[in-house]
């Protein structure tokens, strides 16, 4: 079994400017295809904090992220290449594809450059499209050793490369995919799927819970038993389950609505624009969206939405009753053929016994008929408001599946 | 000189489920009182893994985060305090307080959670309001230990004790201030800071770059040289800073409108409802904040914000024109007294070679007047609509601040 280890440099880490997102990219990948990752270690960028580390770990997987760049602080390539002892030459193609670099972004190419086309004779070249510092994938020892840039956006393509050469290489073809769930929550799930797992020991399954969605990534050496594990998963918890991993549920709306061909609009009150603004954020949105009103006070429901002004007084904002004339308005304005209205209290003030923080009322409009929703979301204001969001998206999901 | 190591525990982060966020937060907290740290360790939780770090490093500030929890895998508590070889004892207060915890949540509390009131004879308990799981403080052989929970929430109020004390022992009364800045880069200020930190050697002065956003922290021994450094900075970059690191733009925004008794709305295209919903993120925003209109089709901004329609045929949408047409007739709708409209184009599709990807207008209207802006942001889709909303939103400040 292959011990793997991530070794991040950089001050930034060190100091908590940046967060670490390269070694969960990397650890969330490397699982995909089986690898769990034994240690990780945040280094400064000294030369003796370097070979400290690599005295010391004993993994046989070793990633390194960050200190390829070109100033004099960058030492990983020259660092690593020659703690290891191994045959090096200055890549003439590698010096030509950085010097067009710079050529491009019309700086002039300075000296210290050179060393980022520093490679090892025998070695796998990691191109680098998005800047100047090459990747390096060489073996040693019977160690493998991975260099990686520190920018999240040029390693990640650089990853992928890493990825398909370890699969290549380990002999195991493995299959990797997974599914989008809203609607649950991680500990019920987990309760759920108590007997779940033995039933398909070859299936690693894994939860990556966000903030009112969970992830499941199911990986295995053999595709049968992992299409037999995501098809049995999917018959139990199909209710839950949005779309692939490359999906997003906005996303996944606008494609609804798009086969349908049938337009949206929404009257938020609590979440004030969010769901409006998530659903723009749908590269092609516009086919299905043109407008949305934000009624955050009682005046702009009554004039922008011809809510009654005694539903108000005598159930108040925070109400069904509200909620049902809110989308009833909205569709009399809009005339879209799907809507969604939202009203609740975000908090942290204004719950009562009765109307706690974080009730909130939804309104939907569909082929119509209306209809409400009602409930009650845990968290500070914004996860209040956030999951109000998702909740009311997935509303309009369910409805516009029955309709499909 | 103080060396400090940060060691997580936890296979989440191992197998990136789990940001290792716990770092920064600790990181970023030790950089201001003036400690960095030298290195930092992801482990799993396994006894073999703790000996072999605790073996290997030469720190004598040591951090844990996570396995304080009561099951079987959480052993950093137990598996420290032998490593070390401190006397211990069940701490019949925490005890006390683990068993009301479980009593207010109407859980039983298990066997297991007896092993939370394990504590060091001599020590500081580090209490934990919203877990079951104290934190510990103690000193052997020269070093500091100090083990915290791994859920963010239960660690940060934790934390806060651990540094006011460090401040205390270290004798080193340290203050640590900070400005928000926003309308300007981080390469534009370190180039305008060249011959600033030379000025000021005894601050330490940090730039943590957000998107559209940067936090610049002051760290000093002497108040003395930290408020000269401070006012100087002040002095030279006071058009980008909006306020101190406790603030958020829009929390400013909410505050100078409630200052002047005015009314905020928004007449939103690209951004979708975004500054809105950032709006209604503020607790309290109701004082400023009525309605808001999000017109992404051109029907609906000559529906709702009577744009005369020759004005997007001839300019288009993207225009100034257009702009200068929303926010006319938000304010014609609305009546509110400061009105903001914002049209561009979010792309990835959409460009030409006039009218680029991120190309954005701004209408402003205040006090009777109505100002507009362009502007062409980088970056992706979300980075766009953000670095849009972040610009109008500086815009409102700005305006609002002539007007003081």
């Amino acid at each position: 079994m292959m011990k793997t280890a991530i070794i991040t440099v950089g001050k930034e880490v060190l100091t908590g400017k940046t967060v670490n997102t390269n070694l969960t990219t990397i650890a969330a990948k490397l699982h995909e295809i089986g690898i769990d990752v034994n240690r990780s270690f945040v280094i400064d960028d000294q030369k003796s904090e370097y070979t400290k580390i690599l005295d010391f770990i004993e993994e046989d997987l070793i990633f390194f992220t960050g200190g390829l760049g070109p100033t004099i602080d960058d030492i990983t390539r020259e660092t690593v290449l020659e703690y290891f002892g191994v045959e090096t030459y200055l890549d003439e193609d590698v010096l030509h594809n950085i010097k067009s670099y710079f050529d491009r972004m019309n700086i002039s190419m300075k000296d210290t450059n050179n060393k980022q086309a520093l490679m090892p004779k025998k070695g796998i070249l990691l191109q680098n499209d998005l800047g100047t510092a090459p990747g390096l994938y060489f073996k040693v020892n019977g160690k493998r050793i991975i260099l990686l840039p520190g920018p999240p956006i040029e390693l990640r393509p650089m990853l992928d490369t890493v990825i398909r050469n370890l699969k290549e290489e380990l002999g195991t073809q493995l299959f990797s995919r997974g599914f989008k769930l809203v609607g649950t929550g991680e500990s019920y799930m987990e309760n759920k799927l108590n007997g779940f797992y033995q039933l398909y020991p070859n299936v690693n399954v894994a939860p990556y819970a966000g903030l009112g969605e969970i992830k499941y990534i199911f990986t295995s050496k053999s595709e049968t038993d992992l299409n037999a594990c995501m098809n049995d998963f999917y018959s139990r918890f199909h209710q839950y389950i949005y779309g692939t991993t490359e999906e997003t549920l906005e996303g996944v709306v606008v494609q609804l609505l798009k086969e349908q061909s049938k337009t949206i609009s929404f009257a938020e009150s609590c979440t004030g624009g969010m769901v409006a603004s998530t659903i723009v954020n749908v590269s092609g949105s516009s086919a299905v969206f043109k407008e949305s009103f934000v009624t955050y006070a009682n005046e702009a429901k009554i004039k922008n939405l011809n809510v009654t002004p005694s539903v108000l007084e005598e159930f108040g904002a925070v109400s069904n009753e509200c909620a049902y004339e809110m989308v009833k308005g909205l569709q009399y304005k809009t005339k879209a053929d799907v809507c969604l209205s939202i009203t609740g209290i975000a908090g942290p003030t204004g719950g009562t016994e009765e109307k706690p923080v974080g009730l909130v009322y939804f309104g939907l409009y569909n082929d119509g008929e209306i209809k409400t929703y009602r409930r009650v979301f845990n968290g500070n204001r914004t996860m209040i408001r956030t999951r109000a969001m998702i909740y009311g998206l997935n509303a309009v999901r369910i409805e516009l599946l029955k309709h499909k």
